[in-house]
Formats: C-alpha cells, sequence, structure tokens
C-alpha cells in the first residue's frame, strides 16, 4: 500500500476542489419484511444521479470482519491509516466534548463512583448522578496545579467526565486507576515508563486530592480515570495531500477528528441545508470540504429503520445545492455500517460513490450496498479514497517515470 | 500480499508456455460523444474470444489513484512490487536509448546549457540544440577516465545526454549539479554518504572538463547532471520464478526493463506481425514471453482517439497467430492507462484477460474496461499477475500441506 510519505511526494496543490460527505452509518442490512436495507427503501434521486454519472463501490473501513468506531472510519476516509494512527479513549472522550486541546496534552475518561469506609469501589457510577450535578462537581475540582501540571475537569454525561493534564513532560504511559469491578480499591496510577513516574504521582495526587474534596459529597465520593491518551501528533492534511481542508460537522466528535489532521473547522448549523450554505459560503477559501450527517447513525443505534430512511432522503432533497456548486470531487460515503437491524456499529462494507468528470463511470444506476457491489471500484479499503480523490481532482503526479 | 522469497519456494520449471502481451497504455475514458472508450470502440473479435474463454478483471499498477510511469508500470506486471524495486531516473534513460549497460554502472540525465561569463545558468536547455549537434558534442565528452572510472557519453534527444559512470566504487548517493532553474551557477555535486566522496569528486572534475571543453560551443558550454541512479541489481526472473524468459520489445526502454530481470532480449522488427514471427521462431528456447506494443501509449499521450482504436484492431489483427501457437497462458493487459482525452497516464485501473485451459472462465464475452469490471478476477493488484501466470502453467506448487 502507498503510504502517506509517498503521496506527499506526488501531490501538488491545484484550484480543484473535493467534497467527502460522510452519512454516518450509512450501511445497512434487509429489513426482515421488505428484505431491502434502509439505503435501499429510501428514495434518493440525487443520490442516484450521481451514482450514475459517477463511479462506485464498496469500501471496508478498517478491514474485512472488523466493525469500526467512529474515530478509524473517519480517519481511513481522511488517508490515514487506522491501524497506525491511533486516538486513545481519553483523547476521543475529550474531542466528544469539544474540550479546547492544545499538543500536549494528555487527557484521561473519569468516573465519579462511590467508594465505602474500608475505600472499596460500591458503585462505579455513583448512582448515575445527573449530568447538571456532574457539571457542579466538576467545578469543584477542575484547575488543580502540581509541578507545573494544570489539570482541567469538564464533564461529560451523568458521572462521567474528562480530565486534562497540561503541562510540560506529562506522559500519558500511565495505567488506570478504575479497575473496572465494584468490591475492589481504586488502583494507584502506574508508570508503564520511567519517564512516565513523574505524571503517574501528579495522576495519583490528582486523585487525592479529589477524594478529600468529595469526601462530603456521597455518593460521589471518589473518582476513577482511565485510558489515559496524549493529543495525537499526525501529520497534517496540508502537509500530506498540499490541501486547505474544511471540517462542516454539527458534532463534537466530528470536528475534533477533523481538526488532528489539520482542518479548519467552520461554524455550522445543525442540518444539511445548513452545512450546504456553510460549504457555500467558504466555497473559495478551501479545497477540501468534509461535511458530517450524524443522525443516520443515530437512527441506526436506536435501531429505527424508518427514522434512518427518513434521513436519508432528507441528506438527498438537500444535494441539488450541493451539486450546484459544480465541486470537481464528489464523494458520498460512510465511516462504517450501522443498521438499524443491529443496533449498532457493524463490519459490513460501506457503499461508496465518486462523481467527477474523470471518474470512468461504471453500470451502477441505484444508489445502494446491492447495486455498489457491482461498481467499477469493487471492494476497496478506505484509505484508498484520498488518492482516488486527488487523483480525480488532478492533484497527483504521475509514480515513477 | 505473498512475496519473491515465498514464489521461489513454490515454483518449479516446466515446459508449459506463458506470453504476457501488454498493450501499453490500453486503458482509456468514454469519447465525450459516444461514451465508449478506446477499447470499447476498437472492433476486436480475437480478443473478446480470448475474454469469453478466459478470465478477465482489472487491475491496479501502483495503487488506487496513483498514475504509474511506464517503469513501475511494467514492474508490477513483471510480479516485482514497484513500491520496493525503483529504476532511478537516470537508469531509466539509459535504458531508454539502449545503453549497453553493466552490473555497477551508475547513469545520469545530463544537459547542455548555456552559462554566461559569471557562470550563472542563461538556458537550461542551451536553446534546445538539435539532436545532431547534442551528437556532435557527446562525441566531445565521451570516453574521459578518471580514478579508474570510465564516463561514457551519449545523446538522448535536443539538450538532453546520459552519462554512465563506469568503475569500481562509483556510488549513487549523490545530489543533482542541475538547480533546476535559471540564474543560478550550477551546483557542486555533492556525496550523500561519506563513501560517495569519490564518486562526488569525479563528477564534479567530469563537469568541470566538460566545461573546458565546451568553452567555445555557445550555447551549449556547460552540463547539468541529475538523477544519479545504479543500475538495478533486481534478482532474476529465472531465479525468483524458475523461467526462461524472452523479452520482444521494438522501443528501447523495455527491453532494457525486462533485462534489468533478467529476460533475453531478441531481435524483432516493429510490428506486432513482426513480434509474433519473433515469438514463433524461438518458440521452443523458452517459456516466458513478454510482447511490447507501445503505439497505443503514443496514440494516447498524442490525446488520438482515433488512432489508438486502429492500434488495437491491428493488435487484434495479429492474434489469431499467437493463438495458433496455443501457449498455455495467454495474458493480454497494460502497464497504465493512458486515454486520448487525458493525453496522458492515468489511475484508472487497467483491463485484463487471462486465457488458458485452467482459468475458470467468468461470464465477460467483450475485452473491454466495462465488461472486465465484472470479471471474476475483480480488480487486483498488477503485482499479482505473475503468480496467477505461473499457476495456471501449472507451474506452483502448494504452499503448506
Amino acid at each position: 500500500m502507498i503510504g502517506l510519505d509517498q503521496i506527499r511526494e506526488l501531490v501538488s496543490p491545484t484550484p480543484s476542489k473535493i467534497v467527502l460527505l460522510v452519512i454516518d452509518g450509512l450501511g445497512g442490512l434487509p429489513h426482515p419484511e421488505t428484505g431491502r436495507t434502509e439505503l435501499e427503501n429510501a428514495k434518493t434521486p440525487n443520490l442516484d444521479r450521481l451514482a450514475r454519472e459517477g463511479i462506485c463501490g464498496m469500501i471496508d473501513p478498517v478491514g474485512s470482519g472488523i466493525t469500526s468506531g467512529s474515530a478509524p472510519g473517519h480517519l481511513a476516509l481522511f488517508g490515514y491509516d487506522p491501524l497506525t494512527f491511533i486516538v486513545g479513549r481519553g483523547m476521543l472522550e475529550a474531542l466528544g466534548i469539544d474540550f479546547e486541546l492544545k499538543a500536549g496534552d494528555v487527557a484521561a475518561r473519569g468516573n465519579f463512583c462511590t467508594i465505602d469506609g474500608s475505600g472499596l469501589i460500591t458503585d462505579r457510577r455513583a448512582g448515575r448522578l445527573s449530568t447538571q450535578r456532574c457539571s457542579e462537581l466538576c467545578q469543584l475540582l477542575d484547575g488543580m496545579n502540581m509541578e507545573g501540571v494544570a489539570i482541567l475537569v469538564s464533564p461529560v454525561r451523568e458521572h462521567r467526565f474528562v480530565a486534562v493534564f497540561r503541562g510540560e513532560g506529562f506522559l500519558s504511559a500511565l495505567g488506570d486507576s478504575d479497575p473496572q469491578r465494584e468490591g475492589l480499591s481504586p488502583r494507584d496510577v502506574i508508570a508503564h515508563s520511567p519517564r512516565a513516574e513523574k505524571a503517574a504521582s501528579i495522576a495519583n495526587e490528582f486523585i487525592a486530592q479529589s477524594r478529600a474534596t468529595l469526601a462530603d459529597h456521597y455518593p460521589a465520593n471518589m473518582v476513577l480515570l482511565r485510558g489515559f491518551a496524549h493529543y495525537p501528533d499526525f501529520p497534517k492534511m496540508s502537509e500530506v495531500f498540499s490541501l486547505k481542508p474544511a471540517a462542516i460537522a454539527p458534532y463534537p466528535m466530528y470536528r475534533g477528528l477533523a481538526k488532528v489532521v489539520g482542518m479548519e473547522v467552520l461554524p455550522t448549523g445543525a442540518t444539511v441545508e445548513e452545512q450546504l450554505s456553510a460549504v457555500a459560503e467558504h466555497y473559495n477559501s478551501y479545497d477540501f470540504f468534509f461535511l458530517h450527517v450524524k443522525e443516520t447513525d443515530i437512527a441506526g443505534e436506536d435501531g429505527d429503520f424508518a427514522r434512518k430512511v427518513m434521513v436519508i432522503e432528507e441528506v438527498d432533497r438537500a444535494l441539488p445545492r450541493l451539486i450546484d456548486l459544480d465541486p470537481d470531487v464528489i464523494i458520498v460515503t460512510a465511516d462504517h455500517s450501522t443498521p438499524a437491524v443491529l443496533k449498532g456499529h457493524s463490519w459490513h462494507p460501506v457503499p461508496f460513490l465518486l462523481c467527477s468528470k474523470l471518474c470512468r463511470p461504471d453500470g451502477v444506476v441505484e444508489f445502494s450496498e446491492r447495486d455498489c457491489v457491482s461498481g467499477a471500484l469493487g471492494r476497496f479499503p478506505a484509505t484508498d479514497v484520498m488518492p482516488l480523490a486527488l487523483a480525480n481532482a488532478l492533484k497527483l503526479k504521475k509514480f515513477g517515470a
């Protein structure tokens, strides 16, 4: 497989424009009654037109049989091998709440929990306290400073929070304090390398001070930390692809992932219409636009087949505005499948379409799982999407002579 | 992917014969008026018959979205991963003029250029002198000898020449003297490793002596060198595939690439008919024949859709002679696409057919981009072609037990 370093040598900037529309969790499974997937059920005249004029295929986000999370699924679409470019759990939690992260930050997922008099965990979720209460408690813990490391504590939802450790030399090579079981004591955070000893002692001191602060706040009288992860130091899309990329994503997690690869995050409303307005408004300032639609995935996770169909149709209705902008390359696909019948992400390959004047169209006339299988792109890894997009936008030079 | 070392363990020689017919740049794009590619436009009853009796697919020479040069495209077809087996620019230039290269040779691309009184480059191409004049000047520089290294200078075209450095310990880890811009002085050739210091000083001495020799030959009063590259030390096809391979290629570059992988180069005329005569004449002496047709690529580069169609039809008309020889495996494909509408190489996958008695035929009835997409081989990397050829020729043993 060609790597980022090789692509970097081949790419040259051009005025041509690429739009990557990710309909999260788009891939589905047949409804038991009709035998048709969500996408096959939806009326999608505009997607069908793009499929007819374009070239189609099926992509594997991570690999055959592998159910992809949102982060690896997106990183693959952005051209970053998700088996190499890993975003740790604590960092994903921080990205998911739009936390203003800086290079060098280390984030951990936190739980408020309940311990008894002898220090054993009796409830890992402190009775699932309200998000409101979580916010109040986070304020009590937020802003400690130890040996030049600031600790920033932000609520996520119910008992969950994020702790961000910011300061010189705080390494993420740390074990969890959360033993993941009740009836045990919280663990000391241990260093996985000698250089992380200082970080471990700071993390343990933070936990001790938090315990002291929370003493009177039963049932939330202790914290558990896990998934220490550093802010990813990935090469930026501007460096490897010579692109000026922009992200138009209403959900924090996807904005965060976009920032990690160096996209500019543009302000946008929540609807597809509003996202397309943002594209139109900034069309001349960027040459790569990542648009993210979340509601298909949510409907899939909820097992709501009909709603997923509706959201797909809503996206389709908005498409003419995008097509009218006449970008050189339009790609429509997803980060993974989320079949309503499975109520969750799945391993099934994802329908893919690319429309450009140079794409060598195939015989696909409908954008659906069934038809994309016979598309001329065949089945291919999601990491091939970016080279394909760049090629169709005439941004890649010849390899060798 | 299975590597050469693994293939080597599996292969055993047999009398069976393989013919690889490369129709350079065969893959195309639809003509704007007809919607049909060059190959789809051409009347090709014999290719269609092979497609019907054989098995088809689409190959990627280097990778998705990557536009392959001729060298990587051919190396991939010969079974050599083009991301690993690199032929440097200077060496390609030498191969392209049929220069008699030896193991250990280092070649650089040369330009005659013009410098002014203060040594600054005023014209990197010395007014694009004639090829005739280039030849005369090359004779003035040819045959210098320094510290046991002979320097052989041969004309290419217009202002371009090749300098071959032949002698013990001349390494190619050298920088360019060509600054690639006018208004600058030529650079000193620098060594990229301490062991290349001697080579750098010889190269600089060659440049200095050339300058002295050319002093009265304004505008060609200086030389520029770039792309120092050593003769590739690749494993030979006889070693890795236990084949006795022959190349029948009228163009120097392809003969050169064939030699690099250890093929015997057979004399041939320029037409497909004459190439097939050469196959017939030497049929009993070899078990692998590489035939190369260049004119499709030239027509594609020229943007001449109709001529590319004509050349394809000409190849098709000659095919019965090949089929009558009844080789065990016939493969027809290309090193890359060269769509006439793009006037250059492109990233589009290449139609592929393999015909053998054991190939498990698919439903493809016409040799075309459109039909090959639905071929049973699907879309696959060009480096898989050789293992497939060897298997169909019953030259590969079982892997494992």
